[in-house]
């Protein structure tokens, strides 16, 4: 893979973000020497450092009621040494989506000799093991783990932890390109093996959206992204005094993270997680708020945006879903003690003209989980490692 | 990359042609050997086995006209280690189109440390070479390679062979995804490391096409493809005496071949080029017609149909088009000596129908041009060479 040098990056306390940086060809050959002139320019990644990583590295799919097709696709484009964690939250009443998901993923491994996790958000021994090791955040009344997708990252982390890899990275199982899929794994090494720090995030920025009215019209920001990431931007300038947009994967659902800073984290719920984990990062290592001590500090974050080749064509899921993202979003950096007045107002302008918060209300505070270090990991993985024979593929032939 | 083993092969004189065989895995990891049991059902191709593939095959991008943003994608698809050729029939007046094609190639070269060919289908030298090597057939009147992208195919598989590669794919410039391009590639490379033969074609059938008409929807089969495939599968049924469905890839743009077999067969004009190539190799070595002597007869003509994961997404060009595609296309097939009676009513009757063609009328006959072999190509080298500096990317720095 290729991608452009970074040629813009911005400092904040111990945090490290770069500006974006387009991938520039899918597939850059064998390895060859750069010549010097071209390094300043592009950083060529080669293969054998990208499946280093990917060895190191659980590509968990969150899934919930998904055409069992676009699962399929999905599957198949994740390359073949990532480990695979697929986190579903679909029905299993009446017609039990679960199971052929689970047929789904075990064909695909029977066929391509891969080895896979498969978890239901709600199996009752997850919310046991996660109770027993101390980590009861996560549960509802019900004892169950909780709804949402942050809930089931939250969970794929752990089992991600439990399973000693070094990294993780997320891809929505609603994708139609296999391709795309592909490209968003390299990205995620290519990041990793970009960056110095152990404590890193890889967001992607999508190239394009193709959006169907009459014709085919490639959009490049969606409107959630664009307010969500002026807030974020809005908020960083005012600590820094100096205008700044360098934010602009604030919502992005494609992303990875090392281990690392995976646990250290605190994350929201809903569709507030993505924007909120840059909120965590700048909140503890920003040098804003009191210090901590941890070695993240010590060692700086960093932050890489990866702007894809590929389109993102996906499954729309409507305007109701948008706004919902959209309050959440807002709501967790209005929330947060690093959001000054003028950020607030410019929050609640957007809220209010788009209607998803009354005249004089103040949007909704999401849901905050304490970071994931909190948790006995042993205890966990000694409770799962019990039932992992029921969650591993392929099927043992009896 | 993880390919279905063919389980189905229909054998005619000494032709093999594989029924189609599915993209299980994008990227298949690093060499390791397979259990035997893995094996009857899947071939994995290695990384290294398709990178020396992919150094000796050329991708050819035909382009006309279209978008420039579309086809920066599609080169950006193209693995670094294959050669690229774009043939370009682009509008030169008032806007120069093909001027925006090249600055557009040249800029991805120096990013990539890539080398290419971009040449327009109307260069005087071009003609010249042609002329003066004893290939004439390709001059319209004025002098000028003909109209159409048969046309541009021929020349750039002569430029192929004069770049002494061995293989040579052709990929269109109008599709949106950057990772399907890649796919292609990998399909081509992968079907010259499964077959045997020095004479082997490998032809792309498409996973999906998405149809925007309220929402997504995903077509298995175009209009076209399904008819001409259809006749092609009743004129082999009526000379086998079994009928047959082997056919699924009549007219598929997306395909490559051995530059061995490519110089040896006859091609047809505008949109009957793609069933025209099989219905040559049928003729020439379906052991029906008096048999050719050649070595192809000898070592058998493999032609390999591959399914890819990716859908198949690109510019919509209107009814029109699908209606010439229907005519000339079915008109390749309706004036081979192999066509009976039988396939010639189906074909008439299907023409009827979708009213290409008048109640009494036959289809208009598709020009014929003979087999590249014909040229005196150490010729047309000498004239090329003569202007390569001006055809070749990236532009030199003064």
């Amino acid at each position: 893979m290729r991608i452009e040098t970074s040629r813009n990056t911005e400092r904040i306390g111990s945090v490290t973000i770069n500006d974006v940086q387009k991938v520039l060809e899918l597939d850059s050959g064998r390895a060859k020497e750069l010549p010097v002139e071209e390094k300043i320019a592009v950083q060529k990644i080669e293969q054998d450092v990208i499946k280093d990583i990917e060895k190191k590295m659980a590509i968990v799919v969150p899934i919930k009621d998904e055409k069992v097709k676009l699962f399929e696709g999905v599957i198949s484009g994740i390359p073949h040494e990532c480990p695979i964690i697929v986190l579903s939250n679909s029905r299993r009443r009446r017609v039990d989506h679960f199971k052929m998901e689970r047929d789904t993923l075990n064909q695909f491994c029977h066929f391509t000799g891969r080895q896979a996790l498969i978890i239901h958000q709600k199996d009752p021994s997850l919310a046991q093991a996660l109770e027993e090791a101390g980590y009861p955040d996560l549960l509802a009344e019900d004892g169950r783990v909780r709804e949402g997708k942050a809930e089931g990252m939250l969970v794929s982390m752990l089992i991600a932890m439990m399973m000693k890899k070094q990294y993780v990275g997320f891809i929505d199982a609603d994708n139609y390109f296999p391709g795309a899929v592909w490209e968003y794994a390299k990205c995620y090494a290519s990041g990793f093996a970009m960056t110095k720090s152990p404590y890193t995030m890889v967001r992607i920025l999508w190239h394009y959206k193709p959006k169907m009215s009459r014709g085919v019209y490639f959009k490049k920001w969606g409107r959630v992204s664009q307010v969500i990431n002026k807030c974020l931007n809005s908020l960083i300038s005012a600590k820094t005094g100096f205008e700044s947009e360098i934010i602009k994967t604030g919502n992005a659902g494609e992303h990875a993270m090392t281990l690392k800073l995976a646990r250290e984290l605190p994350y929201a719920s809903g569709y507030a997680v993505e924007p909120q984990e840059l909120i965590s990062i700048l909140e503890m290592y920003g040098g804003i708020l009191p210090p901590d001590r941890t070695k993240a500090a010590k060692h700086g974050v960093e932050i890489c945006q990866i702007e894809t080749r590929n389109p993102h064509f996906h499954e729309e899921k409507g305007w109701r879903h948008r706004q919902g993202m959209l309050s959440l979003g807002l709501g967790a950096i209005y929330y947060s003690p690093l959001c000054g007045g003028e950020t607030k107002k410019v929050i609640l302008g957007e809220l209010r003209q788009q209607e998803a918060v009354g005249q004089e209300e103040e949007p909704a505070q999401p849901r905050l989980y304490p970071p994931l270090k909190q948790i006995d990991l042993q205890k966990f993985a000694e409770i799962m490692q019990e039932h992992m024979s029921s969650y591993s593929l392929p099927e043992e032939k009896e």
